[in-house]
């Protein structure tokens, strides 16, 4: 048995968390008041109506965080021509744990109840949400490690995720509905340093792997389409009800638009020849949402989000193109997926048009909504332009835990237990993958069939 | 024309049953006084509001299930190398008469209103779910039938499906929302017995063609990850508002994340080499939500929805590997699909799991919520224990109904006058679709379009 | 650099629309009640809830409209062998681009406040409708235009199509909440005159390429699917709350299944040998959906709308067996993806069934609901006969504008600056994209994996 055989080591690593997430959950988890028969009745007795369950007004939500986590991330990452099955296989697998153990830690940093963890809907979405950061590291490293080094950083990384989101939502009093710092900013920079430490000096030898064919590119597109269009409700998703939710998903909605137009202009800029590059297109166009994670539920204006996503498609091209070829040539990050470009970049410029738009928010204009947006300056605690500042530190606080973070998680993923793929073999589906075989053992597909049709036509 | 052509049985058969749907649903049919105009109004006139139409409060639920019926079914049947239109296409098809035939069939047995049939989004669920019986038995008859087969097949089982819904949803009190018994039980040993009568002793003149190519592996992967992500609105689509929908949700989800990971595991240690098998991912990360189907709306917890799912996910994958393969040698079942990993083992855990919970349900843990889950108990015309033994005799009624049903059924598919596909041209598109030509007619399809890029490229 | 590069022609296009968009926007475009913040929280201290805001009633319609729009329309038209890059990716562009526009054009002609714009959610969906008339003469054009045409089709087409819905919706005083006049029959014949004009007579040197492979007719049933499913929330997303949008989804699901069976029905009959054509599957099983467009909002009945899905499903599936073939050889369009069958003739015969529904209208059947489906008729303006009359009125008038604005566009695209294809490399991706390169550039591919293959297991 090989080094890479997974016969031992992923059975043993899923049962044994498994097993530990189960009792974790018998003894710290109940349903909340939504969710628990007796105590919703309660609620019912005293006045409330079945029709004001939460459930309602955050499922729908749910369910499209849902389908861009699961299909989302899993399809934009089929572009490669033989990692397909990986790609959407290890981001369901990765994904059904990092939604498990993240109810557990944010759970626990949200605020536990008589020493319980309290459930409900909103918990299931903090739960996809804090996933989504998993996967974004996910694409950094994507073909070069095991399904069980990726279980080890899914682990540590939703751990450090809670710790950093607690510190920013509560102490420092940030926003980030959307996510660009807590999400995006945090997965990338987390993901780039491991893909720093799990540095391959000769990963040219996988280099013929490390491409598309034409109809795994289409196979991405189906990523692609699915997150640009559940953006809006990405944004939306945890936000104060009422103009709050409704106002961050159309601010998102022409966001991603003008970045589309942007990422396309780009694109055929950059590129030699004046064509569109299918990479620019499947990733780019979804900088616009990533930049308006933080300002979404904000009075940012419409337009206001046009520019910012504008703005979050040039970059992000610009990066494809520029930044992700030097990063591995200088800095020896080789960024699979080019989350820099799609997560970093994007999140960064996202969390400094919040702090702006703090800083600059007034009773004027937000009325009675001040409270639902920022609490903290409409019960007088602090001034807007503290926000805004304290949006700037959250940012600062975000990038140094993801970046110590993703070094001490690069080396505990760098000892030699854990089956990682050889050089030769990266970017290569049948390392970790029984794959047919008429792909894996003969290239007469084509002419079988042939044989096989004349003999059904005669 | 050859006894397979389907120029005239295919027509024929569509265009009479359709008439005769009309014309059934033209005596037969009403809208209810959520869909109707008039009776709407008086509503509204007697203080109600639009806000409160039954709309809004199952639709969302409705499309889930409905993308799971038509995507999830159709692609998750892809798999096949050369069976993709077949699988998309007739699932289509099956799906579109079947959800017509239910709607009557279910109205007929859920009780008329002076001899009208009241429809609005409930029926359409409980249609949809319906749809998803057959489209088990699909899977284990899959590659073996004609279109006009299966729409034979779709008329008998949505009947009996009804029968046996009737019975136990009616006099037997049971509890079933999620369908662990009604749906995945039934739909699967009809199915299997099917194709326990519809035994081809010659099969293996197809078996080549029994098999996937990469990208149908992904194709299938499409709707594998559909139907995970929305089996909690499949288990929470008829439940009752409020906690009971919230609940039966979030049981669901934790049950899939956890069967997933057991799914991982099992599949690493018994494939050969430690690598993981497609089949057992497409399938078996999917049994957590059948197990659930029953209990899904009950008390069950999320650490008891994790066991559940944990253990349909092992033993989901335990029958792919051993039962699957005796079946077919010692038992001459045929199953394409697999269903009975999917959908009939789990499916009878469901039902016991259910049973037991039922049998333990007490006021002092649902509180007012008894009613809703268990109306019997709540109002004393039987005991927990009772409302226990009656879940598990409707396991046995279920089992009765469909292996007969399914016996009955595949005696009547095997009369020679559908034109069913010979023995050489099953698991074969190409028999009843006209299939693009380069594929079936020669192999140089990759020189073709070389010498076209390069006059391009010239 | 050649005449069809993209490298200065696309960047201008794209950032010279995108900055006037935003300038326009920042202008004239304003939050609403339901998505400003001091607005809204004035509503809350005036009694109103959260839960009452528009967008937990229209959001859910959006979001499958949404899906519609991008991955309905943009995967349906991936069929084509080597165009599947374009359809995804242009449909992608110009729809990022018309919802924008269409958001001016429609607030424009829907009235100004106070010199503003106001934007919700139902102004997102109305622009997603109109984006969808675009994507459907994109349909006409598919493969014989450059991206910079299409951009400029979708500037003319938005405009023209939010003059037309004002003359239909305000002084004519029709209904068509699900367009099957406004969005299904302008956007045809508009894009069928614009094909019309541009029409090709050595097309045929890009015959070869204008046919699908297996996979790619497997990518476009996603596309199907997706529009069949969601059709009914589409018909549904702006009509009346209450009774309204649910009679709309229930009728628009029966009709679309009994269009299904239809045509399936008649594929088997009008193809040789009978066997069933993807192309009928793919198309006109959607029928059904377009043909209840007008009158899916009226009470049709579910038998009425099942006889107007059949009628939808004989007409398309005729259409692409005769109409379409004809089309071509005597009147010279060139319809790639045949909307004359799918969104033309059904999309006439909505409006006629709209037209008889409307004036077959009374009290007596839609009581206090006359109001909102017929505001007219019920507080007396005109009876039902006049407002049939207004129906059939405003088909002429959308055929009028369409075939007009066609022409006009259609020279308008004959201008030779925009880069259109060469007739040698029509429906062909790698003239605008780059395209993977062993698909491009050698036919061993299946011969290189082989080999890495036997490496991998030595």
């Amino acid at each position: 048995m090989s080094d890479t055989s997974m016969k031992i080591k992923l059975p043993v690593a899923c049962f044994l968390v498994q097993i530990i997430l189960i009792i974790l959950f018998g003894v710290l988890v109940e349903y909340d008041v939504n969710t628990d028969a007796k105590q919703w009745h309660e609620e019912i007795a005293n006045g409330s109506s079945n029709y004001q369950n939460e459930f309602y007004y955050r499922y729908p939500s749910f369910q499209d965080v849902h389908v861009m986590i699961f299909v989302g991330f899993g399809f934009l990452m089929t572009f490669l021509k033989r990692y397909g099955f990986s790609s959407v296989g290890f981001n369901f697998l990765i994904a059904a744990l990092a939604l498990q153990w993240a109810t557990l830690m944010q759970g626990f940093f949200h605020g536990m109840h008589h020493g319980k963890i309290h459930l409900n809907v909103e918990s299931m979405i903090n739960a996809d949400f804090c996933t989504g950061s998993v996967l974004i590291s996910f694409g950094a490293v994507l073909g070069k490690t095991s399904p069980v080094q990726l279980l080890v950083m899914a682990l540590i990384e939703v751990t450090l995720f809670a710790v950093n989101e607690f510190i920013l939502l509560g102490p420092l009093g940030a926003r980030d509905a959307g996510g660009s710092m807590t999400i995006h900013t945090f997965g990338a920079y987390f993901g780039l340093v491991v893909a720093r430490v799990l540095y391959r000096p000769n990963l040219d030898k996988s280099k013929h792997k490390n491409g598309s064919v034409y109809h795994s590119d289409i196979f991405a597109m189906i990523g692609t389409i699915y997150l640009w269009m559940f953006w809006p409700s990405f944004n939306s998703a945890i936000t104060a009800h009422g103009d709050d939710q409704h106002r961050t998903v159309m601010n998102t909605y022409y966001s991603l638009a003008a970045c589309t137009l942007a990422t396309y202009g780009m694109s055929a800029m950059v590129c030699h020849e004046g064509k569109l590059d299918m990479v620019h297109i499947q990733n780019a166009a979804l900088a616009g949402g990533v930049a308006v994670g933080t300002a979404g539920e904000m009075m940012l204006t419409p337009y206001g989000s046009m520019i910012v996503g504008f703005l979050a498609g040039v970059i992000s091209v610009l990066g494809y193109a520029f930044i992700t070829p030097a990063l591995e040539s200088k800095l020896k990050v080789q960024d699979t997926c080019g989350v820099h470009n799609l997560h970093g970049m994007p999140g960064v410029l996202g969390a400094i048009v919040g702090a702006i738009t703090a800083s600059t928010a007034t009773r004027e204009i937000y009325g009675g909504g001040l409270e639902d947006v920022f609490p903290s300056v409409a019960d007088g605690t602090w001034d807007a332009s503290t926000q805004g500042v304290r949006q700037a530190i959250s940012l600062a606080v975000t990038l140094g835990i993801a970046l110590l973070g993703g070094l001490i998680t690069g080396f505990i993923l760098k000892l030699p237990i854990y089956g990682a793929p050889p050089d030769t073999a990266c970017y290569e589906d049948s390392l970790y993958w029984e794959v047919p075989e008429e792909e894996a053992c003969n290239g007469e597909l084509a002419t079988v069939r042939t044989e096989e049709g004349e003999k059904l036509n005669a």
